[in-house]
């Protein structure tokens, strides 16, 4: 069943704690949105304590905005323990198509890790299927299949959800597609936004792993609603940044399913 | 002699240099905190120049939220370099009792420096004296002890000054203990508030030094008057993180011991 | 010519991907600056990828602010792969002067990169030309030079575009000294915002290379404007902070060759 409301109110009640590893430019902005909307995100990526810290948290989330080797080792490390737990991991392959390094992590993530849901945007989960795709630094530029077509074929080839996020989103489990059109475009001008949607995806999936094509489709309105609240009176994108975490402290459960525009395609 | 405001003029005036080795998620912010405040950060994690960074500084603040091997032997040389010289050094033992890692290196690090104080919250703090604490990634959950008095034990077993954070803060040497009941429920809203009170004591410590517990207590102090102000007007996390430099810019020495909550208990 | 208006137009019109290697401490700042002006940042500093990102890229950034050995290696091959293709490179030797391992460094990056723009402070840039300088972390205290005389020694001496930043920035290609006298003093009291310039300065160069220093002096300029912009109704430094993206994003071609304040010397 779809309904961001009552999965946001669950995740309150339960504060689950999110296991990110991620990329340099976005952990305080990440953390930052995991706690503003009400769950409780921790950093960690020393080989040391990955898997200890994966096995008290509800969920895990493996971002490769600035990756190396020693990290990309963790993120394996950790994802190994999630799947033994059998905790949701959220991967978002961030450029992947702007280097054969992070086209090659992602795909060798995926194949040692059982990935829940891959959050990207298109040109990065069009890379990730072999289909044509340009990708410049982490921006998609042109893919060469529609998003719909592309969520479906991307979840069925990779064996996941596939969340490809973009001016509307398409997610899939590879039969069913849902489309979320919640949002706004301020949002492409702060950078980050997009592991922001991974990392909720992870704060959702924490407490509904059971229905993850809805949670991660949920995730996304509830995010896009928040832009939208942070978008009203916001100057640009510094105001709308700080306002952005307001806004997803302020997610009403209450009005958010009246307000997100989730459909099956 | 406790006197938040003249040490914060003294501080201005004297404009030190405070060494941190911190985590990545709020590098950012505690630079930013330091820099608005008055003094002057300095990030510098690289064996190859930590010591010589120390030598420099009038304080050093290490802070375990993202560790790992690399960056702990660069704590444990610039604290060796900290003490040749006589500067205080701040500890934030993050997330200490959430896994095992980050527990021994709290004591690694306790056992190899002199440390002046450690400000963290109960979980932290409870681990590290060997009491029951539960840490849930890096938040505190429940420990066995009332809090003045998990001060002033974790001041004598550890040999340091004790800054326990909470709705209401302990700070002991062991003998006395000081309860400052400034702040706002705003500030657990935003990653990384914790990390700006170790980094606040440290520019503290930098100028008065031969009075560690008066300068912790004064430090907190200081950073919760700055988080009313900053709440006052604040719509939420972001404009309120925002807010929280505008206030500690603008604290205001002369007023700011008639609105410090500190007393003995 | 110098026309910062004209520049920022092509600048948008182009979206130049700006590849940056730069600190933790500003990756988030530097990324969001770069985007908000309407470029596209991209943060890889994994030797793995370094060179493959450069080759996509229109210019590159170098920023030694928390180095180590494995980042400034990879700034090597990156900075090799940016000369190999004739992008422009600009360097940013945060630091250099207040240790023997910053200061090697930026030396060592200038002898083996063909650098176009060094971006630095009064102390950093004197110390890279051996003149006497007081550097406190990353602050400069005090040189022994003018700071135009400064920048035309500099840029003489290390063959390259010197652009020292102050109050009045200073710039010269080593015959002519052009001064930028915007900005505003709440840009010291937010860390990072030297590096912004540094971002900035390369958002320029990547569609003005073949005038290196107007492009130099035009970013100087329009990063100028826009923290006067956002200075106007800031509380303080965080309120500046947010609003200078806002600024940066509401640039306005037509009316800045009006407002910048550049002059030949």
């Amino acid at each position: 069943m779809i309904s961001p409301g009552s999965t946001l109110s669950a995740m309150r009640a339960a504060i689950p704690l999110v296991h990110q590893i991620t990329n340099y430019v976005v952990m305080n902005e990440t953390a930052n949105a995991t706690l503003a909307l009400g769950a409780l995100p921790v950093m960690a990526h020393a080989g040391e304590e990955v898997e200890e810290m994966t096995r008290i948290a509800s969920s895990l989330v493996l971002n490769i905005g600035t990756l190396s080797e020693h990290w990309v080792e963790a993120m394996l490390l950790a994802g190994g323990a999630a799947n033994a737990r059998g905790i949701p991991v959220v991967l978002d392959p961030v450029g992947a198509g702007a280097t054969a390094y992070r086209t090659a992590t992602a795909h060798r993530i995926l194949g040692l890790v059982d990935v829940t849901v891959v959050r990207g945007n298109a040109g990065e989960i069009a890379t990730l299927v072999g289909a044509q795709a340009e990708v410049r630094g982490v921006e998609s530029i042109s893919t060469g299949l529609e998003p719909a077509e592309l969520a479906r074929e991307a979840a069925r080839r990779l064996g996941v959800i596939a969340s490809v996020t973009g001016p509307v989103d398409h997610v899939s489990d590879g039969e069913r597609v849902l489309a979320v059109s919640n949002g706004h475009e301020l949002l492409s001008t702060v950078t980050g936004t997009g592991c922001m949607s991974t990392a909720i995806t992870g704060c959702f999936l924490a407490v509904k792993s059971d229905e993850p094509l809805e949670a991660a489709s949920e995730a996304l309105a509830a995010f896009g609603v928040a832009a939208e609240d942070a978008a009203a009176g916001a100057a640009g994108p510094g105001t709308f940044h700080a306002r952005l975490y307001d806004a997803l402290y302020a997610l009403d459960p209450e009005t958010l399913d009246g307000r997100a525009r989730i459909e099956e395609l």
